[in-house]
């Protein structure tokens, strides 16, 4: 399984994947969710997937290989981020007509959700969620994040904390107790966690990195909250029924 | 959908369930979806049932039944909670029987899950998670709670608090907290919500109550949680990435 968070702030981005991947319980891997795009300066890019890794993987070469024999319409020379979003879209087409039907076969399905977001000088920052058949959604204001893949566990904090004005800190603060939470309660997400951070007009990425099993600001957020939780809820009055 | 919990602790059972179903989103009803069983001093059962409405009222009703007809095994004279769990079990199969084929021919499955919990005289309390197969597992001090129906958003607090040790005051304040997040995230879930607070040995219910969406000491829970939880977040250092 997989769980993946984009959130699109007033400020910025959030994009966080974990990598774990498993077919099956005795076929659990590492694998990166998250790969970036960028012109520095000019357009900054990043795409976060869920579903079936083949057809993830293929999704991403398509793109690549695009890219590499620079292609009328490719992610590095489109215009805007709906025309990219679109090619995401399309690549994802093309890999579902070449395998879809194999897959099944196989009783597979076609299975691939991702979290496409970024900005094109001119433009501003915008969030898409793209689905298995090619089409897509936009994150606005009322609804500034997506989550693709294993999203439940880690919803309840994202409702409670994110809106559109949450400042970037608190954003990629409140992600990583939400891969805590998702991660405790379903072994088939678990750390590393990729996240990104971007800030608006910077048209490169801010931050970077992968929290590793030891990272020591993820310890310390984990530590804190679930040492915070347990006061908090210790210190909620009974109930009068007894 | 559905979202119901069952916790067997040291020293009783606490058991809640909201009430709401839905048949797409324009047939949205209020049923309630836990049952009594009792003979006062000698025996307490509770059942809480998700899936397809239509299955879990049928399966009550060939339960209810046997007890009326005064059949040679009911649920108010097995001398034990597994005999009983297996005749919940049997009431099931006995309207899959009935009813399974049927739905088939209209793209419905055969849809029910159970928690049953209870102490008949003689024997500990003891928590079955009973399937649509008639099938069913029982609860352990290694893993004291199922749950059936919307179950994921309410599991992180589930996992971070409760364990077998737990008290009961604990334990309904934990639920209360787990439905609160259950029904943030996921508008198929709503108040009211059931709760049963059974003590062992009492062979009586000990608390029965329906919490409306004016329950005093439910809004209290929320709000102080709700309060406790942003505060902790605040206090938790951000990164140290910028």
């Amino acid at each position: 399984m997989t769980y993946c968070v984009g959130i699109l702030l007033e400020s910025g981005l959030v994009m966080a994947s974990d990598t774990r991947t498993n077919a099956g319980v005795d076929q659990v891997a590492t694998f990166p969710k998250m790969t970036t795009f960028e012109v520095a300066g000019e357009r900054t890019m990043v795409m976060l997937t869920a579903g079936n890794l083949a057809v993830t993987q293929a999704v991403l070469q398509h793109l690549h290989k695009d890219i590499a024999n620079n292609e009328t319409h490719n992610l590095l020379n489109v215009t805007n981020m709906f025309d990219a979003a679109r090619l995401v879209g399309m690549a994802i087409r093309t890999v579902h007509k070449e395998d879809a039907e194999h897959l099944r076969h196989h009783n597979t399905d076609f299975n691939i959700s991702v979290l496409f977001a970024g900005q094109i000088a001119g433009e501003p920052t915008r969030l898409f969620n793209i689905y298995s058949a090619g089409n897509f959604i936009e994150a606005s204001q009322e609804t500034p994040y997506f989550q693709i893949g294993e999203t439940k566990y880690g919803k309840p904090i994202l409702d409670r904390v994110i809106n559109y004005k949450c400042g970037l800190e608190d954003a990629l603060k409140c992600v990583l107790i939400s891969f805590d939470s998702t991660i405790r309660s379903n072994v088939s997400v678990d750390l590393p966690v990729d996240v990104l951070v971007y800030r608006n007009n910077k048209l490169s990425i801010d931050y970077n990195h992968r929290v590793a099993k030891d990272d020591p600001y993820f310890l310390s957020v984990r530590q804190h909250w679930g040492e915070g939780l347990r006061k908090v809820f210790a210190e909620i009055p009974g109930p009068d029924w007894c």
